[in-house]
């Protein structure tokens, strides 16, 4: 028996707040049956009477007063979306209607649900592995055309299989590991070391290119953070505006985005780009502009790229470069239509400059081509969207490789006493890799994993 | 052949927008199910072999690739929402999912579906009156449970019933005029007129019934407008958040609300509530400031009942009840803990006035007894929730009224040629009647009836 799975039944609202014109209650558990014969009303045998995967017409009611017009769709485990058997109730939409179905649901025995508790039964029952449950998060979550790509890939499987066959690859190198322990040291065989190793080394490889999807990764789950700096009146807000007016229709809402921090969302060639105006970066005793301003420069700190914009009317200041990475930044030299620029300070060099002038639009599109370009040089959009690891990954992925690089060195010294502990680092190597897609799990990781949904997923 | 009616198949997101489990498109219309052919792959047979009311899992595809995992729904025509074809697919939440979903459908032929176009087609099809149509739409945008309650009678036909009732006692009392029409004067039965006339007597009272309801009616779908008035200081932000923090649970967001002008909505006793605080009423040169005083006066003008406060430690100044009803006010004497109220001025004494210590919560309970008491004196809240008439439904009423009264005082005239007349004004009323079932109806109606639902309902 499975002590992280109660088999008790849960139930929640599925579908987002607000104004719509559906809303979806979602009841999974040995009771779902039962507790849909209780609260719904229709005409013909009862919910539990009916064949999977069918639709009923009828009422909410709770003693014996209609509470919603509604929809019930049953589907019998194993063949639902927790492997349980599942009944969603399906009313009219609004803030009122779906909660009124909900407390139906409870009163009649349902516990609600906890964040992300559906798609955890799902795994714990075996339906989908650890990476895939994951990948429906990221999918709700997506920002972009090619984030959505990637989580279907991985929701797919993708990044599954690439797990597996690693951890099968290192699987079959520990047990030939492990067999050679049984030797005496004088008959092991000669090319079995050198042939453990070598598996040890592809399987190393095929770690540190999982790693390198890790960048590609980030970027679409969490969007690239460009922050502008600028002198007051540069034109920064201009810049801002422009880059939001010609994108509109894919302006986008990064959660947890505040619109104090003049921070605005948009999607470049695929990519999410979080933008963010610094204005008001001085010197001040005033305690809350100062609070403000700390919060600034720790956005400045995480910025992925830096777009520097200059007045070429005005003087340049190369104060404002100090500490900015010239591959990760972008210089605009703006207004170019009222001056020219004087001789330029010759800390430009080492930067990509660009001329605009960005009330007329004038070098906007190169500017947004530059940006973009600049962002994907890590994420090959040219290529086929791929399962993307995450930081959780990464973590494992690296440990995992901290693990190996050990178990490598203890087989290289070809001593039997130290032999032991390549075959223990390699053990550890394949509990990092299991921990990936969840072929070995404890209470605190899949906590990790699922606290981040949302309720009713 | 309905004009209003074109019979193409429509398409739109039908969950809330924003981070929810479900997103789902909804499909209507005769190709509906072939357009389910196209965006969706599953194992064995076509959506469109399928039976009706039956759930299907599988992908959705565009150029062969997947879009996303989903449910598909088939509800064949006309047990449908629409009484057409319906197919329903049920995506993974997210902005992004629905969306392209969506676009796979237009992709397939499906015309983007405008808003309550779903709902305008099951009353079109004869599934739903206009009455029930509407109650539909207050459904979603009900803030209390007792609001709920009242549309969801409406949607079962109660208000449909009574209209339908005073419709055909018109009818056959106008049919009885029409016939008089054909007598040669002398010969008309003598008790005839007076019969007719006692008919058209019950319809009027029947229809004035049906006036009774608005203020419920009102006070259930909008909100009881609530403003506060006072000087600076006298507590009224401490009122503000002692309304609403014993009330947390159940505040709510009426539409339109902006934060801008202070307006916080809570539910009291089943009533939802609009409280607004009037800070900043005065005299001021800022063309600004002058803007948003314009905008609080607007909305004191329009109050449905007020809150005056005063601090028992300042003089009291009479001039904040000026224009005040004292049925539809509240006199609040606030901080008694720190003074005792001088003698009260003379002007006090036709207001209910009610002593508190709002920061202490002090009278906070009688004062919000009280305000529900005012509130509801036009609605029984110890009755039954019953479907109560809206804005539309009480100018379609009034103005049957007027022709009534017109086709009774030409009755009353005993004349042959002004009883053609009466026939005539009966005809107007019968029409406006219709309209409020959607018997008669026309497409300004429609448009205006169907424009204020959200897209997908």
């Amino acid at each position: 028996m499975n002590l992280l799975y109660h088999a008790d039944t849960i139930a929640a609202i599925a579908t987002a707040p607000g104004e719509g014109s559906v809303g979806i209650v979602r009841i999974s558990g040995p009771d779902a049956l039962t507790i849909a014969d209780q609260v719904f009303r229709c005409s013909g045998p009862l919910p539990s009477e009916r064949e999977s995967h069918t639709v009923v017409y009828g009422n909410v009611t709770s003693q014996g007063k209609n509470i919603d017009e509604s929809l019930m769709i049953i589907m019998r485990g194993p063949r639902s979306y927790t492997a349980e058997d599942v009944v969603e109730i399906q009313g009219h939409g609004g803030s009122l209607c779906a909660k009124r179905i909900l407390r139906c649901c409870i009163d009649a025995g349902a516990r609600v649900a906890e964040a992300g508790e559906f798609t955890k039964r799902a795994f714990l029952n075996g339906r989908i592995d650890l990476l895939q449950a994951e990948a429906v998060l990221d999918l709700v979550r997506a920002q972009s055309e090619r984030a959505s790509s990637a989580a279907l890939e991985q929701l797919d499987g993708g990044l599954s299989d690439t797990f597996t066959g690693i951890y099968e690859n290192l699987l079959s190198a520990s047990a030939r590991l492990e067999a050679t322990l049984d030797f005496p040291e004088d008959e092991l065989p000669e090319a079995i070391l050198p042939e453990i190793l070598a598996d040890l080394s592809v399987v190393e490889q095929d770690l540190n290119q999982l790693l390198d999807t890790w960048e590609e990764g980030k970027l679409l789950r969490e969007g690239a953070l460009v922050v502008i700096s600028g002198e007051p009146n540069v034109g920064k807000s201009t810049l801002m505006n422009a880059m939001l007016n010609t994108e509109r229709a894919i302006v986008t809402d990064i959660p947890g985005t505040t619109r104090d921090t003049i921070e605005e969302g948009l999607v470049l060639d695929g990519i999410p780009v979080r933008l963010v105006d610094t204005a008001g970066l001085r010197e001040t005793e005033d305690k809350v502009e100062k609070m403000g301003i700390e919060r600034t420069r720790a956005l400045v700190e995480k910025a992925d790229f830096h777009i520097i914009l200059y007045d070429v009317q005005q003087p340049i200041d190369v104060n404002t470069l100090e500490g900015k990475d010239p591959d990760l930044s972008l210089v605009i030299l703006n207004k170019v239509d009222l001056a020219e620029p004087s001789a330029l300070p010759q800390e430009l060099s080492a930067f990509r400059c660009l001329r605009t002038s960005l009330i007329h639009s004038q070098g906007l599109s190169e500017l947004k081509a530059t940006l973009a370009a600049r962002l994907s040089e890590h994420a090959d959009l040219s290529a086929r969207p791929q399962a993307v690891i995450s930081e959780r990954h990464r973590s494992v992925v690296t440990a995992a490789l901290a693990e190996l690089d050990m178990a490598k060195s203890y087989v290289e010294q070809n001593d039997d006493a130290v032999l032991v502990l390549a075959a223990s680092q390699c053990r550890l190597a394949l509990e990092q890799i299991g921990e990936a897609t969840g072929k070995i799990y404890h209470e605190d990781l899949l906590d990790s994993v699922f606290s981040t949904f949302c309720i009713g997923k």
